[in-house]
């Protein structure tokens, strides 16, 4: 057997949290809540079940799903995505971005990523043939200069690669940086895939820079959405990808072929939640709460925080504490402090030594008061 | 933009299952039920929302689904898969399919499948540069010749695809298959990959040749199951992939990144389920009973029948009734007489006229009954 990835362990997320339930540890790794989800949703998704919403989804997903989210996009982003045309329906984020990667980049194609980048992008490409082209960013503040991204264009660049709110570091795009995306894409081929799982996340009255406020790029663009991240459910894995029908005709063909379809309950469920929920101005100042008070429970402890504008991670520099590399740093974390993070280190296809790792923000305050209690030990 | 798969449209099932719709006909054309599912069953899935099974699973699936699976593997086929490094819970058979051929298909590879042939194979094959090598069956009993098959063999061969109960034709695989199967490729290093997903609907007390029965036939196999033919839930979208650690090992690696998880309460609620009912001994009953049913009440129509021994699907000739090709003649039915079948040529990669059309008989007998009269006025 030649292995098509033979470097490739099992994910950064399924080490940590498994880490974290033998060490018994307070798991602030792998990101999830460790808190319920919504009852009157679940009671949907259970409605759903009752009245026979059991069979087949249509390919590209329930229709009414499909139309609440096109409104959204639309009164959001001023962006129309047709539901017939231009929106799919996944089995989560990471199953619209396996897809899109699959439906779009073949042998020797470049794609440019930025570094620290979401863990499944760089093995994804690499199973194409595709290559890997990262631009590595700094913390603190992780920010992107186009005019050093522009020289990594080649003939052979055919995707880049954004994500905001940026998982793992918390930083965001902003209106220039877009514009200077456009500015820098103008005139090419290149198609953008806007990871944009957690853009009801965002903090400090920030606007989400969806590429889907932007016309002239959404037209060369697929963009991933995640209802886990939305509805507190990572569990239930239903995301979608939008993009206009050039695009989606063909990530559609492949979509049918590896899984035909996504869970039909849950699409029934949610939709029907969606229409008399307030769910989409809830989260952001829920989040900035827990942001907020993770934060400030923080200040007891010698890490140094780095910004976070968005998403539910805080990333924080370990620098006062100790010369370790940041992996080592972590295990020594959840076996003997007893409080699982994620090195930032497994977000880059290069070594890196930068001494930083990530915590989820996404639980009970109890949860992260016990965290910090512990951390403030170190 | 460059189409991978620029002949590929969406899928029969859409295409027969929307024309079903927009007629207002009766749909025997895609495979699922048209009746509920067990309410204990969904009671289940309700409880394991309401009990917090809200978050990512382990990539692997739910530890106490795998372990139920391995046990009833073990004791109906007597091959010990171990739940910690043999079994991965999938979104749904066509997941771990295009997972499996993805994991160990390269350009160049050669794939024999046998026609016809369910639709997801030879697309996810092309897709990855890979030949597919089909190897024509013939009406009315699509039985192998499998010295015949072997002159499909050569350096480049990387994998069987087998299918067993067959769909679409009800074929199912016997001993001597499976035996020469294993004649055929001992001292090679293909690999098979072994669709069983209607394993448990199985008629007139023949036995399921899975190919858990053959250890060495499994030690280089892939074995594809789905709780959604098992539980008539089809869009659940819950399967899962059984594998020796080496195979699996691999097909893991793909896994993570394609869909990373599978839906958590679905597969809790499942785990609950089984543990409590008798599904197993029901399923090959209820199924053999609308079978029988079926196939009484076509008896009334100008159809021949083909044998059916597995699977919820029967195979009919129409050549007393039309000289018109299947897709034709599928039109026509599902417009002017308002029953929706599928024409057998959509499961051939080469053109063929052999004036056959696939039932789906798992529906409710009022469902059939009514379909059946339509029919008979042809
Ligand atoms: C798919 S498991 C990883 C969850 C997540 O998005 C993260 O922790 O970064
Ligand atoms: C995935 S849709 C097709 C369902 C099915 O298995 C069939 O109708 O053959």
């Amino acid at each position: 057997i030649n292995s098509k990835l033979p470097t490739v362990g099992t994910t950064i997320f399924t080490v940590m949290s498994k880490l974290a339930a033998d060490h018994q540890a307070i798991n602030l790794s792998q990101g999830f809540p460790d808190y319920e989800t919504n009852e009157q949703l679940i009671a949907e998704i259970s409605q759903a079940m009752k009245s026979g919403f059991n069979q087949y989804a249509p390919m590209a997903g329930l229709v009414s799903l499909r139309e609440l989210i096109s409104e959204k996009i639309e009164n959001l982003y001023g962006t129309k995505y047709h539901p017939e045309t231009e929106i799919t329906i996944t089995a989560g984020g990471t199953q619209a971005i396996f897809t899109a990667i699959n439906t779009f980049i073949t042998a020797g194609d470049e794609v440019i990523i930025f570094e620290p980048a979401y863990d499944c992008y760089a093995p994804t490409i690499k199973l194409l043939g595709g290559l890997v082209k990262p631009f590595e960013l700094q913390a603190p503040d992780y920010k992107i200069d186009w005019e050093m991204v522009k020289k990594l264009f080649s003939a052979n660049t055919k995707m880049i690669i954004i994500n905001t709110p940026h998982n793992p570091t918390g930083s965001i795009l902003r209106k220039q940086d877009i514009e200077a995306l456009i500015k820098l894409t103008k005139d090419t081929d290149i198609l953008i895939l806007s990871d944009e799982v957690y853009e009801h996340i965002i903090f400090d009255g920030e606007q989400h820079q969806s590429v889907a406020l932007y016309p002239e790029l959404a037209e060369r663009s697929l963009i991933v959405a995640s209802f886990g991240k939305l509805l507190h459910a990572t569990g239930w894995k239903v995301g979608y990808c939008l993009a206009p029908e050039k695009l989606m005709s063909e990530f559609r063909k492949i979509h049918q072929f590896n899984v035909f379809s996504v869970n039909t309950p849950m699409q029934a469920g949610i939709a029907n939640y969606l229409k008399s929920s307030n769910v989409y101005q809830e989260i952001p100042v829920f989040f900035q709460k827990k942001r907020d008070y993770f934060q400030e429970l923080l200040k007891q402890t010698k890490f140094e925080l780095l910004p976070c504008k968005g998403s539910y991670f805080q990333c924080v520099s370990f620098a006062n504490i100790s010369e370790e590399k940041d992996t080592d740093f972590a295990k020594r974390l959840v076996s003997t402090v007893g409080v699982a993070a994620i090195p930032v280190s497994a977000f880059y296809t290069q070594k890196i030594d930068n001494k930083v790792i990530r915590f989820c923000f996404a639980k009970e305050d109890s949860t992260l008061e016990k965290a910090v209690e512990k951390l403030t030990k170190l």
